[in-house]
């Protein structure tokens, strides 16, 4: 054992960034891999910086990173903020993101970051990757800081939106995985989403999915929680469809500007911003695809960064196709 | 006119209060009671009480309330908190919710208050005073603070879990009414909340209702909206389903709980506080009935007062109800 765990000490590991993605590409990206950099020197990692060479090289070089940690993939085309993603994301196949896919998907890399158009990177993650056998439908899910100090998971926020009552089971198993592997919470308490703590409440969806979870021996579910409990210690995983948690964690993204607007400055409140986490991991793909929010700067590229390190690291996809597949690690 | 309006002023109103709903019941009641009527000394109003008399009357007694101020209407019964609300309602028809409701539908009170048992005031609402011809569904809603120090209304908050489009845009309908009327917003802007602005984005309640909206000439719909705006000032009235909307209102509840908590004293932050606002209001039915929090104390008995003799003054469910006749008042 002591010599595998050697091994995997030297295995180099290589994260894709998209450089062009986002709304201070790539100024920021470059930013935050000086920033992750810095203060991960003994990692052994490798980046392959997906984007216009042209434009990249010399902010590197302004940056003083040393060419030892990056490979630069030039990719003449962009994927805008707003384009509609999946005619870009088949027309542009010289863009950083379908590039960015297709060396993820031959395993150049391991996994891949960017804070682009988020329509365009789910559409890589779907297709380029693939959703893992068993998987009804990939979800994304988001970190939500606890008033103790915890770290909780809200899934999902907003890939589907439509959800049947198994979407939301597969949700609770996924986020369970990854809440305790990548989060380190043990034997994390999944809530549902609700407007009641009884069976009966909430609606037609989550009347259905209360009984599926229920009876999933795979997890620890704690029954219904309401909209008050988003930040207690209640739930450890916040399972609910792709609409409610969108407007959830939009909600408390704008919580923080009015804190920050009202020249609040609180240790648990600044929790609140976005960069903390980074960005947004799918689960249900088969290799790590983290996805930013396109007002993402320097701490939130380098945040990212480490997210992708921790899920390569941990393996969590690999646990989560194994507990979908019946074989729960939890 | 002028003969009209005098005459006005010496119409008295009649409001009904619950004095055993609550968890503070009938104590702080009876305080809202007084911090009522102290403030508004020049109000024609006559308060019916409703609940045990031995109890109250001492109380009222003990805070100089004026005998002329009010009636008491002794009820034997109380329905609790948490017993099943249509088999309560049915069965404790003594009770002061029922007796309440009797009074209300008789005509001997313009309004009933309570902070009792919820889904017992809303099975009151529905079977003792009616649904207004042409409504759907009622509604409830509730007040949001916007950060420009405007008011805002939500709505649905929890009476209409799964939704059909149509009832979407009858929320629009009442709400418009109801922010024009009663909070003095000229010409109300409507926000359907969903997950993205463009017209395509979210669920398929939304994309339905968006079509709805979009064509109802009597509103001003000014799009979708984004959980990020819910405190802004895009919209004046927010439109969603039950679901999200009882979510909502419990999170912004919980924030106000942790600013609080935080040792926070934000003036804005303060108006998250729901005892600044009272209670819900039903809209769609026929006569004002105002819902309030479990947990009210004097300030949101006082308030929902308040708001009481504010639905009976402004006439404002006989605005609703033309306004769903097709004959708008906005």
């Amino acid at each position: 054992m002591a010599v595998f765990g050697i091994f995997l000490l030297l295995v180099l590991m290589n994260i894709g960034i998209d450089m062009m993605g986002g709304d201070y590409a790539p100024l920021e990206a470059v930013k935050g891999i000086e920033t992750y950099l810095k203060a991960n020197q003994s990692q052994n990692i490798h980046l392959s910086l997906f984007g216009n060479s042209e434009e990249i090289t010399p902010l590197l070089a302004m940056y003083n990173i040393s060419d030892s940690n990056y490979t630069v993939v030039h990719t003449p085309q962009v994927i805008d903020m707003h384009e509609p993603p999946t005619k870009a994301f088949k027309e542009k196949q010289q863009s950083s993101i379908a590039v960015g896919f297709s060396h993820l998907a031959a395993g150049a890399t391991d996994a891949f970051i960017s804070a682009g158009n988020t329509g365009a990177m789910l559409v890589g993650a779907l297709f380029s990757i693939k959703a893992v056998e068993g998987v009804l439908r990939p979800t994304i899910s988001s970190i939500i800081p606890k008033q103790n100090g915890g770290t909780g998971l809200l899934l999902d926020v907003g890939l589907n939106t439509d959800c049947k009552p198994e979407q939301l089971n597969q949700f609770a198993l996924m986020g369970s995985v990854y809440s305790h592997t990548v989060l380190g919470v043990d034997c994390p308490k999944v809530g549902l989403l609700s407007i009641g703590e009884e069976e009966s409440k909430g609606n037609l969806l989550t009347q259905a999915a209360y009984q599926l979870l229920k009876n999933n021996k795979s997890i620890n579910f704690i029954g219904n929680i309401e909209g008050r409990d988003a930040f207690n210690d209640k739930a450890d995983v916040i399972v609910c469809d792709g609409f409610t948690g969108n407007i959830i964690l939009k909600m408390a993204e704008s919580i923080f500007d009015i804190v920050k607007n009202q020249n609040i400055d609180n240790e648990y409140f600044n929790r609140f911003n976005f960069e903390v986490y980074g960005g947004t991991p799918v689960l249900g793909v088969s290799k790590p695809v983290i996805i930013g929010h396109g007002i993402s700067q320097d701490v939130a590229f380098s945040n990212m960064i480490d997210v992708a390190t921790k899920m390569v690291d941990t393996h969590v996809l690999t646990k989560v196709q194994e507990a979908i597949k019946g074989c729960s690690l939890l």
